[in-house]
């Protein structure tokens, strides 16, 4: 069986990370006899923008929406096209339009990658942040009055459907109870935001119910931000609104050091479009061209993207190979971000080579 | 001149920290010759509540409008009463009906108290949060449409006015100015939230024109949440809108290791109504009753109250009593979340005997 994967670079190291990414895939496809075929795409950066006006051709869904699997680099390039433009215009569409719901993204503390925390090792934070990824606070419904005048007043609708809430907490509850603690931690702040995250409270009550083995707790976002730095070894898995979501995926990794190395998975978990990989880092403007860029982020997201086509050995094949490079800490071959004279390819490399 | 202050205590620990409180304010009250006259209220608290069905008499506003400053427990006692009818019925008022546009937290290393941050000393992190405290996330606005079926949608909206806007700026901008560094950060998300935050970046592009001595820089709340925690030395002033300030000022006091120890101000800068000093910890049914609750927040809220009140130098020496107490580091003294074997009473009559 052949799997098609949608390759789209995107921005600055984004173009740099890729190649990595594709090396280790390809050690893994070989390793584990899986049959992947890559089609580049040249849509979804900035430069296609300053040509045409536009992130992404007319027909982008259609070119896109049979593929497996959409593996993309870094997308923004601030100097050449506004944030809100070139992401609402490439990223923000593809989860929209391909209703990728999940945004998936682990916070694991790694051998070899220094935490901000004081007193933690790895194996103390393992968890993963599940996140709505298509309504809530995202919405584009509001506007503005008395525009230019002292009453000037904009207004903004957060948006939440039982479809939408039920469904990211589906995937949320099925995960914790494929984890062996069992444990679901709720992001709400139904004590302050008084109409929307008390439903959202409702319906995870509701879903607990059909759950009965997984132990479920709630925190309003404010004391559960602090409880990601303080007690970060509570969490099993995380589930939140698209904004909390947003919030709790960057801190999460900050927590662990992992921002530079951590990867997300946009996921349509019915399978009816493609669901997409991709680090979340940016596209890193200031170092991209010099090759130094560390290239985990992409290893990582090309992980998830195997284990998300049913490869789950294959996934794990690559997380444990980054790990034992880095457990290893071979200064010759890490990337500068991680104390290291190495390049984008030595690392990509030594990675590839030990999968 | 005479401040009349009304002292509301709470519930739980807010009765047993509130002495304390007002022995250090005595204390420096008496040293630097001040008139502070007390006026309990037996209100604002969940037994109030389960006898009068309400947290608040009818004609709080008139008993409590004319007072200098409110200085408050903490409220809340989720078995008596729910958290949002003990906080809307109680602290959410007195926010939204005195119109403490402002609330102020500062986020501050401490002699003698563990961060969990790894390699920070006392002096690394020393900075405010400035919230905005009266609209934003927190309206009211919304509701639910075809309830209790597949299709059931809930819409709050966020409601942000130019005047609220920018009066909180102001404040945040004039804190800045006072400050050696001069560096304010805005709280922003403009990338995803794209109607209201592009608005408040606008609104901080305004006001920045008139503060030209001021460093400003932005940052989407998910990377800001993160740099709290990597860098939380870049900050000096950040102000938020409600909900990103409610987030920021829990997370900064977590970064410190003083989320148990940390104050906060509601204030009305206009002077038009009483501002609210309050500690940020709650009122801890788990450990109510024992004394041996740690009452620096609450003395560390006094001290902002003599600050507000005009008494800069007083409000220092509060601060300078407890830093000492807590660099010695005598155990007899301390309570027990700062590892110590002491009491409230220990700790507070310590720190009001070096004012
Ligand atoms: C209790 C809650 C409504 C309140 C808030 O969100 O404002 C609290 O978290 C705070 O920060 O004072
Ligand atoms: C770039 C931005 C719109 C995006 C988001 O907020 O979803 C990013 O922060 C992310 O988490 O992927």
């Amino acid at each position: 069986m052949t799997h098609r994967i949608a390759i789209i670079a995107g921005d600055g190291i984004g173009t740099e990370v890729m190649p990595e990414g594709l090396r280790a895939l390809d050690a893994a496809a070989k390793r584990f006899d899986i049959d992947l075929e890559y089609r580049h795409f040249d849509f979804g950066n900035c430069d296609y923008y300053l040509e045409h006006g536009q992130m992404l051709p007319d027909d982008w869904f259609d070119q896109l929406k049979d593929f497996d699997a959409i593996f993309y680099g870094a997308v923004g390039w601030p100097e050449k096209v506004p944030d809100h433009i070139s992401l609402w215009g490439s990223l923000l569409q593809f989860r929209r339009q391909f209703d990728q719901y999940i945004n998936l993204r682990p916070c694991k503390l790694l051998p070899g990658i220094k935490s901000p925390l004081a007193d933690r090792q790895p194996g103390d934070i393992d968890f993963y942040v599940v996140r709505e990824n298509t309504e809530g606070e995202y919405s584009s419904i509001g506007g503005r009055m008395f525009e230019g005048s002292e009453r000037e007043v904009v207004i903004q609708e957060t948006v939440m459907t039982r479809t939408g809430i039920d469904r990211v907490l589906k995937y949320a509850f099925d995960l914790a109870q494929s984890r062996p603690r069992k444990k679901l931690t709720s992001a709400t702040k139904s004590n302050g935001i008084s109409i929307t995250m008390p439903y959202w409270d409702e319906r995870v009550k509701e879903m607990a119910k059909r759950y009965p083995e997984i132990d479920v707790d709630q925190f309003h976002i404010d004391i559960l931000t602090a409880n990601f730095v303080m007690h970060p070894d509570w969490f099993d898995v995380v589930v939140a609104s698209n904004l909390f979501g947003d919030i709790l995926s960057d801190l999460g990794p900050a927590c662990t050091g992992t921002i530079g190395v951590a990867p997300s998975a946009n996921i349509n978990p019915d399978g009816t479009f493609p669901s997409l990989f991709e680090p979340v880092h940016g596209s890193a403007p200031d170092i991209a061209g010099k090759g130094i860029a560390n290239p985990i982020g992409q290893i990582w997201s090309g992980a998830m993207m195997l284990e998300h086509l049913g490869y789950q050995e294959a996934g794990k094949a690559i997380v444990d190979a980054f790990e034992a490079v880095l457990a290893e800490g071979d200064a010759k071959i890490l990337t500068p971000d991680i104390r290291g004279q190495g390049t984008t390819e030595s690392l990509g490399k030594a990675i590839a080579e030990r999968v």
